[in-house]
C-alpha cells in the first residue's frame, strides 16, 4: 500500500497491512498479556504510562518529523506530541480516583450489602484519522489502557509514517509489551479489527461510522463512534466583534480546517453583519499558506487527496448557485504537487448548497445574515450534525440562552472550538455526528469496563421457602 | 392478532397492532408533547409520575386481574403490581439528584469555565418481554420518563392483556398525556418502533436482541439491550447447606424459572454433594403445582407455548445424553389445556447437554459435582452468557474470592437471584447477555439524555492569531 507525502503529491513511503491470519495471532497473545495487565493494578499501569512518556519524549523530534511528512504541517503537528504527556497525566488522576470508588456500602434492605466491581474488556480495537494522526489515536487509547485492557490501534492509511516510531517508543517499556500496539492499514484492516476485538473506538467520517457500526453489530460488540460536524457560530448584535471574528477564524482555519470541530457556519446578526465581514476578511487576508516551507504561513496542504475533491466540488456547487467569493480563492491551488486552500470566505450563500450542508473539512467560512434570534437558532439546527457549536453575545446569558437551544454536544460561548482545549465535560454526540458513551470527563473510564456488582447477603438466612 | 391463556390453551383475547402509518402519526405527536415535558422540569415530571402512583393504585385489583389472566399465575403479579410505586419513589430520588448537578465549574484553564446540560432523546422505545409483563415494561420507561423523555412501551404479544387497564390509568393523569403510550403488537410493530424513536430499549432472548440491534444499526440509534442467561450457582464445601438448598431452589423455581436471572446451572463440591442434592430434593417435591386454581401451589403454567416445547426439547436431549432425573417430571405436563412443569433436577448432566448450555426458562435444576474451586469457576463460565450468578461458601472471603472470577455483571453472596430485589449497584452484561450502560444505578439515567457541555470563556479575548 503507498503513501503520498501531501506537500509534494509524490509517492514517498510505503505499508504494508497484517493478513486476518497475523492480526489474529496478536490479538490472541494481547488478550493472554491483557491478563495480567488487567490484574496489575491501576497503580502499576499508571507507572507503565508515566514511562513510556518518558520515552515518547525522548523521541519527540523523530514523532515530529514522521508525522509532519505525513500530514505536511509543522505547529498542530508539535501541540499533538506535547499533548501526549498532558494527556497521560490527565487520565492517571481521573483513573485513579474511578478505581478508588469500591469499597462496600449498606444497601436499602437489611442485612444487603453491595460491592462495586470492573471488568475491563479484554481488547479494545481504536480506528483513528488523518487530520490529527497522533492526537486521535490516543484519545481513547490511553484511558482504555489505564481501564485494563489491550488496545490495538489502526491510524489512517493515509499517515502512517509516525506508526513505526510510536511503536518503537511502546517497545522500549517493558510493561506495555502485548498491551498496545499500533497497526498499518486501511479499511479492510480495520474490518478485519472489528471481527478480533470486545469494542470498537473509531473517530472518523460518518459513512465510514455506518459501516463501522454494522461492523461492530455483526460482531454483537459495542461501538462508540465519534463522527463528522457542521459546526455553526451565531454572532449576535451585541457581541463584540473584533474577538468574534478572531476566534472564528481561527475556529474556521486552523489546521487548515482539517477538524471535525472546526466551525463551518457563520451566522452573524443583520445589524453587524457588514461590520464583521469586513473585519474577518481583513483578517483571513493577512493569513499565509505554509508554501514553500511549513514555517512560510499558517495554512498548510490538505492532508488527503479525496478531500481536495470534496472542497473544490463544494466551493463550484456553491458559486453555481450563486455564492460570494469575498476572499480566498474558487478552488483549491497546486503547488509543487501538494494542494492547498486559502482562508475562503463565502456570503450570499443559502441552505440549498453543499457547502452549508455537507461537512467540508476545509478553511472554508460561509457568512449568512440573520434577523431574529429564533431564525438563527434554526439555522445552525438545520443539519444532520450535531457535534459542536459557538455563540458570541454581549453578555453570558444572552449567550447561554441561544446555546441551550442548539442541538449539539458543546457550544464555546464567547470563545471557539473550545472542545479542543477542555477535556472536563461529559458530552454525547447528537444526530449523525456519532454514538455511544462520553469519552471526556470521568465517565468515559466506564466505556472500557463491564460493571459488576457483588451482592452480599451478609447475615441470617433468607425468609423464602 | 388472537392470544392464549396459559391455563387453558384457549384464545381468549384479541390485540389490534397499530399500522406503521398510525404508529408513525402516534409518535410524532408525542414528539412535540415532549418539547413541553422536557421544559418542565424534575419536580414537574416527578408529580406527574407520583400521581400515576396513585392512580395505579386505585386499578390495583383490575391490573391484577389482567396480569393474572396474561401469565397464569398470582403472586409474583402481585410482587409486580406491588413494585411499581416502590420503583417510581427509587428513581424520582435518583432522577432528582441527577438533576441537580448541573452547576458552573471552573476548568484547570484561566478564565475557561463548564457547565454540564443534558438533552433528552426525544422519544424512546421500550420493547419488553412476557416473564414480568408488568415490571419489566417499566424497568426503563420510568428512568426515561424523568429524564425527560416520551417513552411508547411495546409489551410482548404473548401477555398484552394488561396494556389496556394500564393506558387507562396513565389516561386518567392530565400530565402523561401523549408522553407515555402502550402499544398493542408483535414482532413486527417492534420492528417498526426501531424505525420510529431515538433510542431503543429491549429485554428478551438473545436471538430478538440480535435482530433489535441491527434495527437500531439501521436506524443509527443506540441500543440497549438486557438478554438472556444461564446462571449458574457455585456452592463450596464449606458452605451452609441447609441455606444453599433454599436459596438456590427459590432461585431456579420463582415463576417457573421464567426470568432471566434464574439459576438455571448449580455447580456442588463433590464432598457435599450429596448432602446438597438430598436436602435440594426434599426440598422441591415439597412444591406444587398451580393446579387446578393459582393458589394451589407454588408453580404456575408455563407462560409462552413456544417455551414449552423448548423446554422440553432440552429435557429429551439430556436423557437421550445419560442425564438422571432426580425429582421432578420427563417432560411437560398438559393440566386442563395450560403446560406446567413441576421443579426437575437433574443429575449426570454434562456440558454437551443443551440443558446445561441454552437458556431454558423453566424450573429445571441441572445439578454437577465439582473437585476444585478452578474447576468450578471453569464451568460456570462455560457459557456464551454472562448475565448473574451466586456462590455459597462457608465465609464471604472464600465466596469472594470465587465471584470475583465469574464472567458476569452480578454475583449474589451466600444468596441467590438478589438482582432482582436490590437495585443500587451498576452492571453491564456480559458476552452474548446484552449491550449497552448500566440500568441500575444514577448513571442509568444517562442513557436516557445526551450530556451537553458549555464551554466559557468568562473573561478576556483569547490570545490567537
Amino acid at each position: 500500500m503507498k503513501i503520498k507525502n501531501p506537500r509534494t503529491g509524490q509517492y514517498y513511503y510505503e505499508i504494508f497491512p497484517p493478513t486476518f491470519e497475523e492480526l489474529k495471532t496478536k490479538t490472541k497473545s494481547m488478550r493472554e498479556a491483557q491478563e495480567d495487565w488487567k490484574e496489575s493494578g491501576i497503580e502499576h499501569r499508571i507507572k507503565a504510562l508515566q514511562d513510556w512518556k518518558v520515552v515518547v519524549e525522548e523521541h519527540k523530534e523523530k514523532l515530529i518529523d514522521a508525522l509532519c511528512m505525513d500530514t505536511g504541517r509543522k505547529w498542530e503537528t508539535v501541540l499533538e506530541v506535547d499533548l501526549v504527556a498532558l494527556s497521560i497525566d490527565r487520565w492517571s488522576k481521573i483513573s485513579r480516583e474511578f478505581f478508588a470508588t469500591t469499597e462496600r456500602k449498606t444497601s436499602s434492605i437489611p442485612f444487603l450489602e453491595i460491592e462495586q466491581g470492573y471488568e475491563p474488556y479484554s481488547l479494545v480495537g481504536v480506528i483513528s484519522p488523518w487530520n490529527f494522526p497522533l492526537l486521535l489515536s490516543l484519545i481513547d487509547t490511553i484511558p482504555a489502557l489505564l481501564a485494563g485492557c489491550a488496545v490495538v490501534v489502526k491510524p489512517s492509511e493515509i499517515t502512517p509514517r509516525f506508526i513505526e516510531v510510536l511503536q518503537k517508543t511502546i517497545n522500549q517499556v517493558p510493561g506495555l509489551l502485548g498491551i498496545l500496539n499500533y497497526i498499518e492499514g486501511g479499511g479492510e484492516t480495520g474490518a478485519d479489527l472489528c471481527k478480533l476485538t470486545d469494542i470498537i473506538c473509531f473517530t472518523g467520517s460518518t459513512e465510514t461510522g455506518k459501516k463501522v457500526y454494522q461492523a461492530a453489530c455483526n460482531n454483537f460488540i459495542p461501538v462508540f463512534l465519534e463522527l463528522g460536524g457542521k459546526d455553526a457560530v451565531i454572532v449576535t448584535e451585541t457581541a463584540d466583534i473584533e474577538r468574534a471574528t478572531s476566534a472564528v477564524l481561527w475556529g474556521s482555519v486552523a489546521n487548515a480546517g482539517q477538524s471535525c470541530l472546526s466551525i463551518e457556519r457563520i451566522y452573524v446578526h443583520r445589524n453587524v453583519y457588514h461590520s464583521f465581514l469586513s473585519r474577518l476578511v481583513g483578517k483571513a487576508n493577512l493569513l499565509k499558506l505554509a508554501h514553500p516551507t511549513m514555517d512560510s504561513g499558517q495554512i498548510g496542504p490538505i492532508i488527503s487527496e479525496k478531500q481536495v475533491i470534496i472542497i473544490d466540488n463544494q466551493l463550484e456547487d456553491a458559486f453555481k448557485k450563486g455564492a460570494v467569493l469575498t476572499a480566498g480563492s474558487r478552488k483549491c491551488e497546486e503547488l509543487n504537487g501538494g494542494f492547498y486552500c486559502r482562508p475562503t470566505i463565502l456570503t450570499n450563500v443559502t441552505h440549498d448548497m453543499k457547502v452549508m450542508t455537507e461537512e467540508t473539512f476545509g478553511p472554508i467560512l460561509p457568512v449568512m445574515a440573520y434577523t431574529t434570534v429564533e431564525e438563527a437558532i434554526e439555522f445552525a439546527n438545520k443539519t444532520q450534525y450535531g457535534l459542536s457549536g459557538a455563540v458570541f453575545a454581549g453578555t453570558e446569558e444572552e449567550a447561554m440562552k441561544i446555546a441551550r437551544k442548539m442541538k449539539c454536544e458543546a457550544v464555546s460561548i464567547n470563545d471557539a472550538v473550545l472542545t479542543a482545549v477542555m477535556h472536563e465535560g461529559e458530552k454525547n454526540s447528537f444526530k449523525m455526528s456519532g454514538i455511544g458513551g462520553t469519552r471526556m470527563g470521568p465517565s468515559a473510564i466506564k466505556r472500557f469496563v463491564k460493571q459488576k456488582a457483588y451482592l452480599i447477603n451478609s447475615q441470617g438466612v433468607k425468609d423464602s421457602w
